[in-house]
């Protein structure tokens, strides 16, 4: 068995999701990785990675809305407010989300369902660089 | 070390958490897996893996009740309703939850508490066929 | 590659954070771990794991409380309340939360940023001892 590490760098410009998919996919194809597991973490706790449809763009809107409702970028509900009214927001959504996935690989296929892609979540509202480390585990 | 696979197929019929443990743990038992990582990953994006108290099925009701508070069936709600009032809101209990669980096998044990089971956690009110995943790494 | 595992003992008193970060990288240090994957389980349902901030302590108390408010002590709300009022509201803290977390190990060091650590989310009111599950699959 092998081991192999990639960091992904993705720049983000604002609170929305952001498709990495390809970005893996490349190098698990680039590798020839066949079985494994693939795991995914993020390096900051106000952005996240989720699983989530990938077909209608609304549902990632829509997610983004329910988000921002259910934690309100309201300074007057938390005492953590030097950072700007959508830091302590971004930590609840991490904390709701996740920040690190661990995905298989099985016979050069990361095992993802039709509709399903990988995101990186962003709750900031300002640009920010965000760093996956990405470490796969198996055979080539 | 080995790896191994095996599909759990569920046929869903409504807003309900279906235990899968004794499948995983059959599973186990017949390829004889002593110590290794097993990772769990649902191939969808509206209905979830979690792990909950397997004792009182109160609980299991008042987690879906909670998720359904949380997360209205209106459609005046969501831009994406075309695939019915429940989508889109399944789709955020999917992000609020998890697409994918790893667990650990010590010594032919799955590391679950006393009072811990493995659950799918079905979003979508009509019936599915939903797919699991069920990777493991270690030794035999 | 090689296996080895640690159980983590914490004593909780109350609804806090509980950072174990230095009892995990005593353990990797102690055992030379250079790459491989560490796995994390909580082995109950009423606590969970998270990676937070681990700077502003204000950032965890904001956390608590934002989990309070959403999922209130209020037995009038569960039907599943004799084991009382703080029981129910932290199995579903536990569903929105984490069960369990993956982390990467790359030349020694565990893959978390600058501003993360490990926290035992302890969600019960009275004080408990909890057991995290650690699993180390990888080189030395």
């Amino acid at each position: 068995m092998i081991q192999n590490f990639l960091d992904i760098k993705i720049k983000t410009n604002g609170q929305r999701l952001y498709d990495f998919t390809n970005q893996v996919l490349d190098w698990i194809n680039q590798n020839n990785f066949t079985n494994g597991i693939l795991n995914l973490s993020i390096l900051h706790t106000s952005a996240s990675l989720i699983v989530q449809e990938n077909a209608d763009p609304d549902v990632r809107s829509d997610l983004i809305n329910f988000f921002d409702n259910l934690v309100p970028m309201n300074k007057d509900l938390y005492k953590h407010s030097v950072e700007g009214k959508d830091d302590m927001p971004a930590h609840i959504k991490s904390a709701l989300t996740n920040n690190q996935i661990s995905l298989s690989i099985k016979n050069g296929n990361l095992m993802l369902g039709k509709w399903q892609a990988l995101y990186l979540f962003e709750h900031r509202i300002l640009s920010h660089t965000r760093i996956i480390t990405c470490h796969f585990i198996g055979n080539v």
